[in-house]
C-alpha cells in the first residue's frame, strides 16, 4: 500500500520544515514571548481577555470594560464586526460595526485597558486598527488566509482562532501566513472542535485542552484558550478555565457581560461581573501552581 | 434542564422559517430547477463537472476541456485561484491566477463547455466573472460571507462547497447569504466531512451520503457532490460517484486529469480521460434507474 | 519527533501481516466465497437479510417471514436477545428471548427462510444455534472477544456489525478472533458510525460508505451494509440502500415491519411490506449495473 | 418535522426520570459517596489508582506497588484479563490471567494497597474477586450488559470506563445496568473519545474533560479519569492530569511502569515513578484549589 499522508492529518518533521518553518520550533524550549500594550504573551503572565460576544451599546461596552480591568483583566474583548450563520438581523441581535468600533475606543480610553475585537474584511482593518491592540481572526475565518494576510501586514498583534473542524496541522498553517508577512506577534486560540458528542442540547462544541500539549510540542506560539465559546454553557466555563490553565494556557479568553441572560447573543455562555471576579481569583491560584500568574505582581 | 438548541445543531420547523427561508422547502415537491449554459440543474439531468484541481497550463486545460467535453461533461472544472493551506509555493506547486482565468477563457471556447472556477476574494470577481459560467465557494471560504454575497451579486450561478467541519444548517446559512441578494441559481457541494475513522493514512475526509435525502428534505436547491476531494484516493472515486448518484445527487463534480500521477496537486485523487469516460457510462446506467440522466439525449 | 503508529489508526502492510493476516487479502483479487444454506456470500448474488427489529411475537415473524422471502430476500433477520441501552424493559419493549428463539424456528419453517440473529451471550449460544445459520455479533458487542471466539467455534456463519466508535482496523480484529477458530464464514457488517453531524435530531449514526471500497483493499471478507440502523429515518433507508449497492455492498439487511409505527422498538426506521417489495426491484435493477444480482436467477 | 428524539442524543428530564433514575441526581446537590477499602470516593478525597497495564510479572507488580503506595496512590491498577485488538500474542505481550492475579494478591499483601484490575468473562469473576476491591468494566465492554450485570451481583465496588465512541447519555444506561443491582458503589470513568483529529499519530483519543461537568449536571456518581490511555503519549499525561482535577474529576487513574520504555504494552503512555511521585505533589496543589486532597491528612 502507498502511504501517501494527507494534508492535515498528523504533523510530519518535514512538515515543520516545509510547511510552516516559522511557526514551528527551533528546539524543545523555544517559545516566543512578545509584549502587546505593555503586557507580555508567552512568559510567566496569562493575559486575560474579557468582554461581551457583542459590543451592544456604549454604556455596555465602558460598563464592561471598567469592571473587567479593575478584576484583573488585561484586555477587553468585544465584537463589533462579527460573522452570523444566517443573513438575518434584528434589532437585539446585530452587528454595531462602526459604532461599535468607535465604543470600544471610548471604552479602551475611560478603562485604560488594551482591546482585542474581529476583522472580518480587509476592507474595515484601517478602522479598527485605530482602536484595536489585538486583530482577531475568527474561527470561521481561519482558513480565510487573504483576510489573515491583509491583517497581518497592518504589524498589529493577530490571533487566530482555530475553526471547530480543524486540525492542528491547518491551524499552523493559518499562522504561517501571519508569520511570514514579517508578523511575528502572532497567537492561537483553541475555542472547541465538532465532535460526535457533546453531552446538551444547549452544547455544540468540546474543548479541545489536549492540543495545548500538542501545540506545544511543534510550535512557540502561545496558546489561548476560550472556553465560553467552547462550553456553550455558563456552569461549565469555571470548570474548563481551571483545567485550560492547568493544561498549560498561555491565554483565556473569556465572555463576560452584566446581564447575562439578556445578551444579544448567545445569552447562555456568559458570565457575569461577580463571577468573572471570583473566578479570575481561582485562575490565579491555579495558575501559581505552574509557576505562573495572572494578576500583575 | 433548559434544553435551549444550540446553533448548528438539527433543525427545527422555526429555523425553516426564521433562518433559511429563502433556502427552505415550501412544501415537499418544492424544488428549484434553473438553467446555466444550457444546462438545467435540479431536473431529470444530472450535470457533470469534470476537470484538474489546478488550471496548470493552457495546454493541459483545453486538452482536458475536450476530452471531458466529449465523454459528455456538461462544464469543465479547473482553480486558478485556490486557497492552499500553507503560504508557501513551488514551481509545479501554485495557482496561476490571472493566467489560469485567461486559459479556461481559452478552452471554454476551444471545447465550448462551460466553466466553474473559485473565487477566492472580492477584487478577482470581476474578472473571474469574464469566463466562469458557475462561481464556486471553496469549502474553507463557506463562513466567508462577505465573498459569499459579493459573488451572490453578480448574479452568476454560485456553488457553495460544504465546509468539512460544518453541519447542513450551518451549510444553509450560507445558501441564504447568497439567495438573500435574489441570486436564485445556488447550488450545493459536498465534499466529504472530517470524521473520527477515516481508512488510509492517505485519506483524510468520510463523504457524506447520508446528507442528500436529509437536505432534500430542508431545502430545494440542487445538491452537487464531489467524490474525488472527499475520498483523496483514486480508486474510491467511481464507486463514491456510483453511490452518490444512487442517493439521489444533482450533479456530480470530479477531477480529471490528463496525467493524474504527476498533477500538481493531490495527484492521489484525479482520474484520467479513459476512466473518466468509462465512468460517466456507469452513471448513465445508474441515472436511469431514478429516472434521471447524465448525457443530453 | 517519534511517530509510533496508534492502535487503531490507518492499516499497515505490518498490520495486515500480524494483526489480522487470515483477514488480510493475499492478493487484489483475492475475495472469499461462501454458502450459507444454499445462498452464496461475496460472489454476483447480493443476499439480503429482512426483517423486524425484534422478534415481537409468533404472529408477525411468521407474516414478516413469508412476506419478505415472497419479495426475495433470502435471510430473515429478527432478535431475540438483543442489548439495550437501559436496563428497564416494558411489556411493548422487550426482549422476548427462548420464546423468539422458537418463533423464528417456526417462521424458518413456515416459510423456507434461512435466520440470522443476534447473539449476546455465551450461555445461549446452543439454542440459537439451533434455528440460526447466521449468528449475529451486534455493533455494542464488536469488541467482546470471548462472545466473538464463542460463536465462531460452533462453526456457524457469523456476521459482526461494526461499532459505531470503531476504525476499519478495529473491526479486521474483531473478525480476525472469528476467523482464527478455523471459521471461515464471516461477514462484516456497517451500519452506521458517530459523527459531528447526522442532520436531525432523530438520527444519531451516518452511514459509512467508503468503508466497502476501503475494507475491500484490504481484506477479502464479504460486506454487508445495514441503512435501517445506520440512517435511524425511514425515508433515508431507499437512497441509502441504493447507494450501498452502487457502492459494492456484497449484503444488505433491512429492518421491514408489517406495522413500523407500531414497531416496538425504533418505529421512526422499519419499512413496510409494499415498500420492502419495491426496494428490492429498484435494488436488482442497480445491482445489475456492477454484474450483480439480488434475486436469484 | 417530527422531531424523536435518537437514542444516545442529548439527555432529557425524561431520561433522567425512566432510562437512568438510579444514576440520576435527586437534586443539585446529591452526589454519592461511597468507601472502598477504608477510601472514600466522592468527597474530598481524589483517590488516586496508579500501575502498570498489564500484570507483567510478580517481581514488578510488587516493586510497582510499593512505590506508588509510598508516593500516596491509594488502588493498585493492573490487567491480568484485558481485551486485545488482535487474537495474537506474544511472550512479551501477552495476558498473565490467573498468575497475573494471583501476583495482583501478592502485591496487595506486601504494599498494603487495595486493588482495582478489569473483568473481561463472567467465568473469572469469582478468582478475581478474591484479590480486587474494584472491579473494572473496561471501554470496550462498556456495553456489554451482562457482563456488567453480572459483575455488579458480586456487591464489589464497579468502576466503568466509557467507550471511546459512547455518549454520555450511553454511559449513564450502562451505569444503571450495574445500579439496578443494588450495587451503589459505582464510579465512571472518563478515558478519551474518538474525534476526527487526534494532533499525533501515535495519538487515537482526545481526553474529554467537558464531560466531567456535563456528567456532574445529570448524575450523582464520581467520575474519575484516565489521562494515560486517553493521550496515550507520556509528554501530555502530566498537563491532562492537572487539567482534569482541575476540572473536577473525583478520582486519577494512571499508568505507572518501572521501566516505561519496556512496557509489554503501550510503551509510550506509562510514566516512571519518579514522575509519578513528582505528579502527586502537583496534583495535591491543584486539589486544593477546589477544596479538596489527594494525599491523606
Amino acid at each position: 500500500m502507498i502511504q501517501n499522508k494527507a494534508p492535515g492529518k498528523d504533523i510530519t518533521t518535514e512538515d515543520m520544515k516545509e510547511k510552516f518553518p516559522l511557526a514551528a520550533k527551533d528546539n524543545n524550549n523555544d517559545f516566543s514571548t512578545f509584549e502587546v500594550n505593555g503586557i507580555t504573551f508567552g512568559d510567566k503572565c496569562i493575559p486575560v481577555m474579557a468582554g461581551p460576544n457583542m459590543v451592544e451599546s456604549e454604556q455596555l461596552i465602558i460598563e464592561t470594560a471598567l469592571s473587567v480591568k479593575k478584576s484583573g483583566a488585561h484586555f477587553l474583548r468585544g465584537g463589533a464586526f462579527k460573522p452570523l450563520s444566517f443573513p438575518y438581523r434584528s434589532v437585539k441581535y446585530n452587528e454595531t460595526r462602526e459604532d461599535g468600533i468607535k465604543w470600544l475606543g471610548i471604552a479602551k480610553k475611560e478603562a485604560n485597558i488594551g482591546i482585542i475585537t474581529e476583522v472580518m474584511e480587509e476592507k474595515y482593518i484601517d478602522l479598527i486598527c485605530d482602536v484595536a491592540d489585538i486583530l482577531q481572526i475568527g474561527s470561521r475565518n481561519m482558513q480565510n488566509y487573504p483576510l489573515i494576510t491583509a491583517a497581518a501586514k497592518t504589524q498589529k498583534p493577530i490571533m487566530i482562532k482555530r475553526h471547530y473542524g480543524a486540525s492542528l496541522r491547518d491551524w499552523l498553517g493559518a499562522a504561517e501566513y501571519a508569520l511570514v508577512e514579517n508578523n511575528k506577534k502572532v497567537i492561537l486560540c483553541e475555542r472547541g472542535v465538532s465532535v460526535p458528542h457533546t453531552h446538551r442540547d444547549s452544547s455544540r462544541f468540546l474543548l479541545d485542552l489536549q492540543v495545548i500539549p500538542a501545540a506545544k510540542e511543534i510550535t512557540h506560539l502561545p496558546i489561548a484558550v476560550d472556553p465560553s465559546h467552547a462550553t456553550f454553557w455558563r456552569p461549565w466555563v469555571e470548570p474548563m478555565t481551571l483545567a485550560s490553565i492547568a493544561a498549560g494556557a498561555d491565554s483565556i479568553m473569556l465572555e463576560v457581560h452584566p446581564d447575562p441572560n439578556n445578551s444579544a447573543v448567545d445569552p447562555l455562555q456568559p458570565i457575569d461581573f461577580k463571577s468573572f471576579s471570583d473566578l479570575m481569583n481561582k485562575m490565579e491560584s491555579i495558575s501559581e501552581i505552574n509557576g505562573r500568574h495572572i494578576k500583575n505582581v
